[in-house]
């Protein structure tokens, strides 16, 4: 008899995304005219850059022809992009890899979710609380996580929380903890951590034989130049870190797919008898198992962002988004709003007017001013009595969306 | 301490297609002016339909404009090609299935792969033997299917041979499989299964309440009108089968990634404590949380195949490549040579000469004529002392490549 993997009935229905979009879907279905703008999922919404664009051009025209067509490329990812990647993300920050140490993906989101493939069953987990929901819904879907219980933290889990009264700064836990998930620039607060509080992380991780998965997918918004854009610009991270970059917030390839993961050939981890185990040839064997790389096309629009038209263009995208993310974080300032993050990161993370609950928030400004915004609470406990905008829509919608939290608030 | 997975410690340490690429590399690090010809890898090599580029160059160029772009998409994919699929893969064969039931996805690799997250850990598995790799890889990698002994079989794995000596004909299992792994047309035999011999395995599915995970990648190369195409075409499969499908060779997709999954709302699995639990959200909630949906220019690619001028050009196509299937059949039959599948499928499979182990094949085969073969070995105990040939080829280089082997064994 086929016996069910019973630690999916243990988490929620409902990935958080899913579940804010059925609500939306149940409001638009009740006011069938009502004029909605969503700053809830983080999704770019402005078009690709004429260099990626042409690039698409180019590499469709390609597989049209005998010469020019590609198949299986290789799971790892062409070699023209990992170098692109060495080139100009890693060597002007003094960081060297090989080509061996960089794999090409479909995005951050498989990755950051697959990576735990690798670490035995029972290791221990910690999160900044709140976060992207993606990590410990995958550790939950094999049971690492433990149970749940009603506060909404699963057991086997170590909560290291982020809110208004610590300045979004995680404590460094004083007990072991094998792996550890950070996100900085963060989903979903937009706090960033100081070189000297990554370092207490890297620190850490070494001391206690610990991992860290350290989640880079918002770092091209960076503004202030002493923020790290890298964890491996922290002595040591080569050894027990991973580093998860996507094109997605970059270049906007939420639609297109291309990202990449950093495994340096130095991280390990123990065997039950303590030999070391190189991680590098382990996600090597998982991707060729279980991944055929992303698509070519992809994968030459990923090599434009790095040509100087693609540069430009790009860096031009981000300072489009974050003129949104100064305007909220100015505007809901003037109207007395607590609000966090945005500086950067394309994310402002807002304390409820009047201690509301977070759904009770997304509810009402959903119904007052048909504004989406993403409701704390869905990222972790600590998320409680906040919600998240993002920076992603176009500089009309989010004028206009702020204009009408205006009229609710004034 | 963060501790290893040490299941993959006891995987081989290379996916089989990487150990050949190996070999290759280092015969022509050896033999720099070497005319390789690659009948190895299933890997297509001609291009692109024309509909299919031409859906290409239109999504690139919406991704460039405001009004056009397209950023997540649901991870479930587009509805555009779901409706399609429903509508020309299953609908003309009397197959009804709602949107609901069909999931997108980057090629039958990850989807085949990733199935297993949906079973208790301690299921069995069961496969046909000679077979594509990753059923058991992939299950191998959280422990399920046990250690594997001298002779190449895993504990916890029941093995169906399909050899010259039972027509390729899996024999049904005399005790009970939780889950059945079928891929037919069959990659690496290349043969293929009558509805009478697919309706015993669905009998045997619902009887024991066991799963079949049903990989349909080549069913578009099926010639004669009796083989099912899908295993939906039997009687109860709704109940117990989840079916994977591939653009990859349908329509020269290896490069492009995008292929299927259905999981009907009737297949079960059970709790411990007897209550049926349906994959269909389960499997939602998997690909939620750990994939975003293939690239949109994949999805509108796949759907210019169901265009008449994409039906006219991928039946072309795959005309192309049945040609080097019936040419190395004949040939290879005309020298003297055991060949099996090739008729409904495009691999060729043939059992090797003097009864030679197939390593030992593979390499005289490289060394005398320059051709790279896939050693049956690879895919299983059953697989020894045969190598599979793809049809992959360009007509040019298939015949240049049995012309070789001709003149090694006239």
């Amino acid at each position: 008899m086929a016996l069910v993997n019973e630690h999916f009935l243990k988490m929620p229905g409902n990935y958080l995304f899913a579940d804010v979009a059925k609500r939306v879907g149940a409001f638009k279905a009740a006011h069938k005219r009502a004029d909605i703008i969503s700053l809830g999922t983080g999704d770019v919404t402005q078009p690709l850059a004429p260099a990626v664009v042409a690039a698409l051009h180019k590499a469709a025209e390609e597989m049209g022809t005998p010469e020019g067509f590609h198949g299986y490329g290789p799971e790892q990812g062409y070699l023209f992009l990992r170098e692109a990647i060495i080139k100009h993300d890693y060597l002007p920050r003094g960081i060297h890899f090989t080509a061996n140490e960089v794999f090409i993906n479909d995005g951050a989101k498989s990755d950051t979710g697959n990576i735990q493939e690798l670490i035995r069953w029972d290791n221990s987990v910690g999160v900044t609380d709140p976060i992207y929901p993606v990590y410990l819904d995958s550790n939950s879907m094999i049971g690492r996580s433990g149970v749940k219980d009603e506060s909404g933290h699963w057991s086997n889990v170590f909560y290291f929380p982020c809110t208004a009264e610590n300045h979004f700064i995680p404590q460094i836990p004083d007990k072991r903890v094998d792996v550890v998930y950070l996100c900085y620039p963060n989903n979903p607060t937009g706090t960033v951590l100081s070189r000297e509080e990554l370092k207490k992380w890297v620190n850490y991780a070494i001391k206690n034989d610990a991992l860290i998965f350290f989640d880079a997918a918002y770092e091209a918004y960076i503004q202030d130049p002493d923020i790290p854009h890298s964890i491996y610009e922290i002595r040591g991270a080569r050894k027990c870190a991973i580093e998860f970059r996507s094109y997605s917030k970059t270049a906007g390839f939420t639609g297109v797919r291309c990202g990449y993961t950093i495994v340096p050939e130095e991280v390990t981890a123990a065997t039950l008898d303590g030999n070391r185990i190189p991680l590098n040839p382990l996600w090597l064997r998982r991707q060729s198992t279980k991944f055929n790389g992303t698509s070519y096309l992809s994968q030459r629009a990923a090599e434009a962002i790095y040509t100087p038209e693609g540069q430009i263009q790009t860096k031009e995208g981000i300072a489009y988004y974050m003129y949104n993310a100064e305007n909220m974080l100015r505007r809901f300032r003037r109207l007395g709003f607590e609000v966090y993050g945005g500086e950067n990161a394309p994310y402002v993370w807002m304390k409820t007017p009047n201690a509301a609950d977070s759904w009770t928030f997304f509810n009402e400004l959903l119904s007052r001013t048909r504004v989406v915004c993403t409701p704390g609470v869905g990222f972790g406990p600590s998320g409680e009595g906040y919600v998240r905008f993002t920076a992603f829509g176009s500089h009309e919608k989010t004028d206009e969306a702020i204009d009408r939290i205006e009229r609710w608030f004034k």
